[in-house]
């Protein structure tokens, strides 16, 4: 059974297909800044949001507007799935109804594969659970490759809450296809050192100051603030893994910063180092994010239509 | 007045009128299996669902992106409604607003038909309170006339909380007036006797066990439970009027299965009934569902033009 | 830098740009009422709608679809500002997600300056805290025009809470530059005098049957009922300054009563009076209103495709 092509994790994408995907975000990348027309015929995409996630949730909607295609939300608050009905029943359902593909965010990691294999449909994973959110991957990777030009043999720092993210997770899948080698920093109790183990490309480390030399690029997770811990907890943290404006001084002046957002300013990123144009990448991150997410919808699109 | 083709029931519409609409839902059902082009010009459809219901709203969104038009959601929640504006005053603006038909769900049994006399604009009634859900009743005869050939003389057993529900109310109507024979199975609080006046074609029936062999096809209804009550209650239900793997058995092969869904797993039906493809009709059920939509839609839409 | 053409209030336009507004605004009204071809080619546009408000969202999206543009919808509910992230920084990232334009309704007065300044973009001020609504402003002016010709030195009163209302803001602003007189009417709590020094244009009176007579136009405000308040202070607002059938009476026939929506009916407007189509524009008024903002967006789109 063909299930035409779904993009489920960067781990399952060898480097060929990788570039394949970054070339034609690059495309349409190119094509948006110069005011693109769209092609035809519409096709109607099924955006499962089962947690919630605006951001994200827009970027893929302006994703499908612009490819020409007709997006249809289905929210977690007020669903089926809040009646007691599995992912599987609602995801055979919207397949049902003629969804040509669907995106999907969940709280469960492998939604996505359950919700491909109960339909048969292309299917986007749009972050689930701790597992992998590829397409952030990807247009991380994007961002990068036009920052540094090839990925291969250079050192990114990936710093914070890597135990519980699944951006860092598919970045680090992502980045070892690419050839990079990938440095995860944090506290013990966020990078542990059997992160190591997710590939040979990956060290673990636990002391900022003792590696930022050495990065062709630093990418800062989110941390997320607990409402009770407040400010003192936040400035611990901006002191120990924090890219302040003194640490930032120490990178060489190309090395690109990015972050998945939205940032705590003052926390992960000094607001002068986050809006410095020449350093901070956070704005294209999601300038690319929507060419990336065109470029993967097409290629699951064409594959659903191949196999008419 | 002229009021477009609204679609406010099944009780409104005679034999000719709804294979009509049965015809042109295959024939979208059909394109639509195929990969079908668009038929523009485009019009804006305000779909006003005060009651939540994500299933049906996707699948109108659906039927109207795939007919090229346009949707626009006004959900219950933050709306006028709820700063204490009335149906009829809210329907009025949304019509100002230019909508070329609306699509509404309320809890108010007869709401629709306010909505129409409002605004003269069709209407197209996605399930009003006890009242009706015409569109769910299509879909299901639709499902049934593409499983069993014709309805004429054929006996549908429609099994469970009839009383309130009102996909029973709109089958009732829809499969009198193709010739069946309509048997209401369940419990003396959920099918009264008086259930029988609904219409000459109607019998009532307390002992599923008593009837199962005669049945052409079968619908059973969602069951609301008490979040309270829990399993005890619900393994009482299945043992008296669940379509268990035995009970599936007593059926010839070729007797559909149907339920508006979602369903209660283990409840109304057991898994292997439910995920038998020879025998449950539910996800073409669905399927059909979007089909049927775009016939209504298009209808209520083309009267629309009709008055220019 | 420029900054394509925002709207973010009326007291930032001239006689002459809302005279092409409102001519543009009739243009595509009489192309709707007659049942209009959509222009191509689609842009995408972002209605962020951080307060909640289903009636002015659902007129922005109806007009966007009408151009045969593609909205894309941010709510405030679980959105990044709901995650602590800044209007700015929210703002910044649609505008990197390659939304053409935005549409911005917020609860901070000055937000939609803020966005335009943060992004570069046209901004639509939907309605932003106490300052103004600018589209509602045009919207009413394109209904007065309609019904007494010119506004030039025509008397429009404005009836109730006046010091919280941003309609009533934009309308000052708005119809000062065409050159009719406003009179401000309301108890001294809601209308301060110091409210005549909005504009030269502007008188402010506290006792409405002692002005009522000399009106050519009567807008009235929506009161926020306070839910303890109840019935008595209700029925006390209506004998003092609510429109009643018996004030109503000492109007000049042709003379058109305003409100914004949604009516308190039997507050500020007795039913008889509300539902009198020769008297009661407040249909006409939604009707505009989608006209109006396929104006305002598509000047802002003209001038951003006039950037490339």
């Amino acid at each position: 059974m063909t299930h035409g092509t779904s993009l489920l994790g960067l781990r399952d994408l060898d480097r060929a297909s990788i570039e394949e995907l970054l070339d034609r975000a690059d495309f349409w990348f190119d094509r948006m800044s110069a005011g693109a027309p769209i092609p035809t015929p519409r096709a109607v995409v099924g955006l499962m949001f089962l947690e919630d996630s605006t951001r994200t949730r827009c970027s893929f909607e302006a994703a499908v507007q612009r490819l020409g295609h007709a997006p249809v939300v289905l929210n977690g608050r007020g669903s089926s799935t809040s009646k007691g009905e599995s992912l599987r029943d609602t995801a055979a359902n919207l397949a049902a109804m003629g969804m040509q593909a669907l995106v999907v965010r969940c709280a469960v990691s492998g939604g996505p594969r359950v919700v491909r294999d109960a339909t048969g449909l292309p299917v986007i994973n749009a972050g689930d659970g701790r597992h992998e959110h590829p397409t952030q991957g990807l247009l991380d990777l994007a961002t990068l490759r036009s920052r540094l030009g090839s990925l291969d043999g250079r050192r990114i720092l990936i710093v914070g809450d890597v135990l519980n993210s699944r951006v860092a997770r598919s970045n680090v899948h992502g980045l070892a296809a690419m050839g990079a080698q990938v440095l995860l920093v944090g506290p013990a109790s966020l990078v542990p050192w059997r992160l190591a183990d997710l590939s040979p490309a990956v060290t673990v480390a636990h002391d900022l100051d003792a590696v930022i030399d050495t990065a062709d690029a630093v990418m800062m997770l989110r941390i997320q603030r607990e409402r009770d811990a407040g400010r003192a907890v936040a400035e611990d943290y901006r002191q120990a893994f924090g890219l302040t404006l003194a640490r930032a001084h120490r990178l060489r002046p190309e090395v690109p910063i990015l972050h998945p957002g939205p940032v705590n300013r003052g926390v992960e990123l000094d607001d002068a180092v986050l809006d410095d144009p020449g350093r901070s990448a956070v704005l294209e991150q999601v300038q690319r994010g929507v060419a990336v997410r065109m470029a993967v919808l097409e290629r699951a699109l064409a594959a659903a239509g191949g196999d008419d």
